[in-house]
């Protein structure tokens, strides 16, 4: 008995539940749990369905690539532990709560490893028995301090996810281009309020009476990628922005850790720079 | 061209929604929503589904008796505006955010009457032209004055739903088996918390730091029935029970107009004295 | 027996509660309620107290001014029902919101009217007992058309608070000029994030999980006045901008009239373009 | 210069707060923050302030206790670490949360040890180089359990707080005696609902659409204690209990470390089986 994921986007036409639900009928397959969606401006269909029971992974892809129309996306997944690298810069709170999941067998995921432009977090990440990567900015031009980086992620055969959690430094496109929705930010704030740095105190600034974080695939425009998790919360006037950023930080790693886990349950389709997520 | 709201539960077994989508299919229609539930703890399947297309309701609701198990409801409906009576006592608040509502054209309803076991509610629900009906509860015993009520909405030929807006009596069972899972109610506390009367003073008493409201289809039970909509808000050590009170109002509301909408639209499934709302 | 409203902000120096209380302490006055704050960036004193006694205000208020600095604005107010004209254009639930929250006696206001630009409003406000104003904006210029309505709001002697329940059109510099500080407006999206038309549009577009509201000062600058309040909710893939309309007027109600509630019980200080709260 | 917390409870008469800022104001004291309470209904008077200046703090408490009333407690406090003991069982979402936060050097606070009936968590809490000690219950009656936390807890010269992480065992009265209004505790529930064993089991069969957690002290009335912190999320059909459990955790987390931050900043009045928190 094997259990998959099956993951469809298409252009909409009629009878697509159908076919689908019709493979699954006649291979004996039971659904634990199915989602569509049909964005009606884009005429666009999603479907996300978790099956269970005797059939190889290769074959059911096969069997719903030939039944769906050539504009579907397909995919099959056996559920395991997906492999992500971690960078950060200094700031514990984030990294610290997917340490800690991950250590408590929260997330599907194998830690590689945490990458950082400083070597402040080092001693913190050990104890948790995961590599820790130095690759410091100072002396080098951007892009050689990416480059450096994506020679640490090229030592990895495989990557799922880069997780920024509280990496402050602004990513090229080059880099970017290379993990293709498969990295995610948080942002401190809620997007797309307060678009750039520092936006608690843009936030304090502006007297706002809630704040918020927005975690984010990254794309080439700053804070602009598509957005997975946002969260919120009230505050007031006697908030400072350093107030603001204290509070924040709890916003921050509770939507991050939110966006990772449903990017690990393969649970996001990234259409028209937003989602969908089931 | 006609749109209908297909509600089907079931004990579950393989191959319900390929049956279902291929009626769909077969007959033409397009699927514009669709929402599927297994609760794999009783085996029980629930499905919503909205479709469009050329077929005679009567029709499509055969097909589907036809191709499903024996253990299944099967309701496929036409839009079109539910009759209610509301019944209060003497609070406006909820009230008036349905009578608002109503003549925004938010909600698919006719409001048939306003009952109350005082008059103080008649000049305000008469402003919106709906009919009001005092049924004073003095001098009578309690199955006397339901009696009564049961008079007065037997004079209606079809009452899809009772809204309970602030009806500050209990019901007998005999009303309640009058009018199963027909009854809405808004209880003024997060339910099971504080059941009864008075949930602000218990809250209060207690010392929490939220309060809540809780709409509900009502049973024999005292504020055991089927929760359908729940809603807090935080509140703090400068909040007498009174305060509470004020501040709660804000919350039933929004929870009663919500629960109601959700019945309106047919989104509400009713087992095991919980709701599945799609 | 009196109760006032004592509302104080000066510039910071010590001493400042010790002069105030003490006026209170000697003057056998009772302190219902006391809040205080420092704004310690900008050095700013800020203080709200509720007593209560026999003294007569014009001697609280005199007593007041010579023992505190002279940077201080003091304001004594005996609570009364404050005069307030709504602005609104064809939608109902804002403005309907106030109308039922009038009735059932929860706002310290007297409506003095409700202005729009177009007639569909008449009939209902008019069942509140409301004088309607309808001032066309067609046919006329910008200028024009506020120059009609500031002479209808001239004919009321005295106007604590102009309330825009969804008033579709911007003011100009020299209508906001005549109302500093008086003019409350609600915005239908979460400032800063969506300023100008079509929020929900906006953030449709831009994939966001979260919408909200904004009530505000307006000041000349669109949507950048001093906000007052601000509430979200969630939202998913599945909402089109007209599902997010539909359901971001819940909040945009519940938070004009939050902050309508506490401009009438003299709650707010408006100070650097934002907001002190108590 | 120092900085001091002054936390005053009295009953309540006309001066309290003139008396307090007079003894501020004429030892040269700046008042950085203040906030004040009165119950009316008990006639409770409750002042936190934090103030700034040139005193010994034995000398600023005397002066204190002479002016108050009989009836006053007064607490003179010099902000510093405090020494906590945290009680755990096997689950490692709370705790990790505290120790990452004490890492992060967000919390005012030394944790002298980890006590927990077994050894599960040894290796994790010993990552963060502080002293697990694992006290079995097998074995032993529930006194006997108990004497031997107590006896590790003696050897402690002086511990402020005892934080339950989800320990899994009820307290005896002569436990909880020996550390009044000292011992917090998460319980997984929004109290007063679902008190006791298994409360996500519970909300499940209850049909809930919220679940939350509360913090509080604890008393010998099983979860009953004063509540600190509450805090919810919503819930669905879909979700089976041990969802509820597993989406629970992040609410018990963070309410937990809530709870713990406003003791450790003496923000807290326990009173009434309540508390008031500035």
């Amino acid at each position: 008995m094997s259990v998959y994921r099956v993951l469809i986007d298409a252009n909409d036409e009629k009878g697509l539940v159908h076919k689908v639900s019709g493979i699954f009928y006649n291979n004996g397959l039971n659904i634990i749990s199915n989602s569509e969606f049909v964005d009606n401006e884009s005429n666009k269909f999603f479907m996300r369905s978790v099956v269970e029971g005797d059939i190889e992974l290769k074959k059911l892809q096969k069997l719903l690539v030939d039944a769906m129309p050539n504009s579907a996306n397909i995919n099959v997944i056996e559920p395991k532990d997906k492999n992500i690298v971690i960078m950060a810069t200094k700031e514990m709170h984030a990294l610290g709560d997917i340490l800690v999941r991950h250590e408590a067998g929260e997330l599907e995921a194998n830690i590689l490893a945490v990458i950082s432009n400083y070597s402040d977090l080092k001693s913190f990440v050990e104890k948790f028995d995961i590599p820790f990567i130095a690759v410091s900015h100072e002396g080098a031009s951007r892009d050689e301090h990416e480059q450096k980086i994506l020679e640490e992620l090229a030592k990895f055969s495989d990557i799922d996810y880069i997780v920024l959690a509280k990496y402050m430094r602004i990513l090229t496109p080059e880099f970017v281009k290379a993990y293709e929705n498969k990295i995610i930010n948080i942002h401190h704030s809620f997007l797309p309020a307060f678009i750039g740095a520092n936006p608690y105190k843009q936030a304090y600034e502006r007297g706002v009476k809630i704040i918020g974080a927005t975690s984010h695939f990254v794309n080439n425009n700053l804070d602009e990628g598509p957005i997975i998790a946002q969260e919120v919360i009230h505050v007031n006037h006697a908030y400072g922005w350093r107030d603001m950023q204290k509070s924040g930080k709890d916003v921050e790693k509770v939507v991050l850790s939110r966006a990772l886990k449903l990017a690990l349950e393969d649970r996001i389709f990234v259409y028209a720079n937003k989602t969908v997520i089931f």
